[in-house]
């Protein structure tokens, strides 16, 4: 019984397989993300919350675009492992239970680590205020933190 | 191998404990609870994202009292199953992957099932409007579904 345990267990952590929460939703267009992110909405924008609200999966590697949101996103790490970019700062590591907040008009970019794939729920406050401005790819140099 | 592995999967469907994201947090109020709820935040409010955003973990039997939220909640289940009522309605039964929504100033409650907890992220937006009003306890007879 201890063996069959210890199996269980090890199979586990050696798991790079994310669990998914959501179903996997669409497939974001290559025109803002690069590799393949799955997106499926959660709540809808409507004049009652002025919030949106949905998952993305990032397969492992893919990662968006930089872009800006005009009253600034929440996201919340489910599961996996990644990595957010605000201009001009370091990249950070990301992972399971981990909240980050991106700054109205700032840009930023987001995305799965090469070997892991990220779950992330994604909240836009203040939807009165706009949603998304998509803007330039980003770089190799820049996903791999070396800019 | 291909019993260890049936093992395994049989050992996973027949357990009732909910997978946490986040952590536990603190134990919410007798005041406002009955049963253990555990409250983690993982958004302060301010006045940039006008959104507070926490976890709660119900363990199996707990729940809110009937309370209200002036500019409404969302509820993201990640795990577990539980129950939502909106006061006049039926009450409904949540699981992992539900999204449910609570308009403003509609009395609401939610918890878990008696035999599995429920991990839930609760949304406000709007916070500029106020946060929450609690009222009285949810009765054994509301939790069961025959009110």
């Amino acid at each position: 019984m201890a063996l069959l345990t210890t199996s269980c267990m090890e199979s586990k952590s050696e798991n790079k397989e994310t669990q998914a929460i959501f179903q996997k939703g669409e497939l974001g267009p290559a025109e803002h993300f690069t590799g393949k992110a799955w997106n499926t909405g959660l709540v809808a924008n409507d004049t009652t919350y002025n919030t949106l609200i949905g998952n993305v999966y990032f397969e492992p590697g893919a990662r968006s675009n930089w872009h800006s949101h005009p009253a600034g996103q929440i996201l919340i790490i489910t599961d996996g492992v990644g990595y957010h970019q605000i201009k001009g700062q370091p990249r950070q590591t990301i992972r399971k239970g981990d909240v980050v907040k991106c700054p109205p008009n700032v840009l930023h970019w987001h995305g799965a680590s090469p070997d892991t794939g990220l779950q992330q729920i994604y909240i836009l406050p203040k939807t009165e205020k706009g949603i998304v401005t998509w803007l330039q790819k980003v770089t190799d140099e820049e996903y791999n933190g070396r800019k």
